[in-house]
């Protein structure tokens, strides 16, 4: 009998989502890393505290801290395996920010040269990700081809 | 005689430029914070490492720790003295994604309720920031009204 993924297959809760196990591809003690829907550019990710807290401001310390490693792994891992070379990171932290999704999230962008006609335009594109009037399903990626990156980006974890 | 401040008043290195003490207004072990020249907002602050590594991944663990840290406390002073209800935090981490000083700096900005008429458009003027060929002095605000906001949050700091 095959052993079973180290990752617990049941759901993971995302402020008024559940996340498959399926679209997870790192779960440390006190965070998770899943791959999105809508990806703004290739290999666009978000980091999540695995407990489902709504400000940045709520998080304890050994939460920020544990969030912030799997970032920075994370972050390392899209920008080799999407061929970037640089990143963007951001929060939107409350209404005001753009956050909708009421659980801390880090969104992670591998950026390359020319990868936006105007620079500037990948944050444009980023707010418009978490409005709600805008998250039309039928604009979402396949369940299978969200299983499929996160699947490839467990195994350039598990064999670095 | 009086106490000295305890923050040391020699200048701190950001990247290729030098900060006057009288900029920062909180200093911890591996970290600093300090207000902007050309802020995006009111309240819109930097918070740094204080060895100037280049990128996100080059941050060692604890550093790591104490700039985020340090950040959760940068953004709930800002968003609470700048009568804020929300926060943009991002990093620009590398060329591609805008960033032009070669020191890690996490962007912190309140944010309330319609202060851009296009929510989005905090982040052009986000990236527009970073850019050294709009980055003209005579856009920056004076010394002592720089100095002036960095005592008013030392305060905050020391008396909360």
């Amino acid at each position: 009998m095959r052993l079973m993924s180290q990752l617990d297959m049941s759901t993971l809760r995302f402020g008024q989502h559940l996340i498959k196990a399926s679209a997870v591809f790192l779960r440390t003690e006190l965070s998770f890393a899943l791959v999105n829907r809508k990806p703004v550019v290739p290999g666009h990710v978000l980091v999540c505290p695995l407990r489902p807290v709504e400000r940045f401001r709520d998080l304890q310390p050994d939460e920020l801290a544990d969030l912030f490693s799997t970032t920075q792994r994370v972050a390392n891992l899209v920008e080799k395996h999407f061929n970037a070379t640089s990143l963007t990171i951001a929060i939107q932290d409350g209404p005001e920010a753009g956050q909708t999704v009421k659980h801390v999230h880090i969104h992670v962008l591998p950026r390359k040269p020319g990868d936006f006609d105007r620079n500037d335009s990948i944050y444009d594109e980023l707010q418009k990700h978490d409005r709600e009037n805008e998250d039309i399903p039928s604009k979402w990626r396949s369940e299978e081809e969200m299983a499929a990156e996160a699947s490839y980006l467990r195994k350039q974890i598990e064999n670095p």
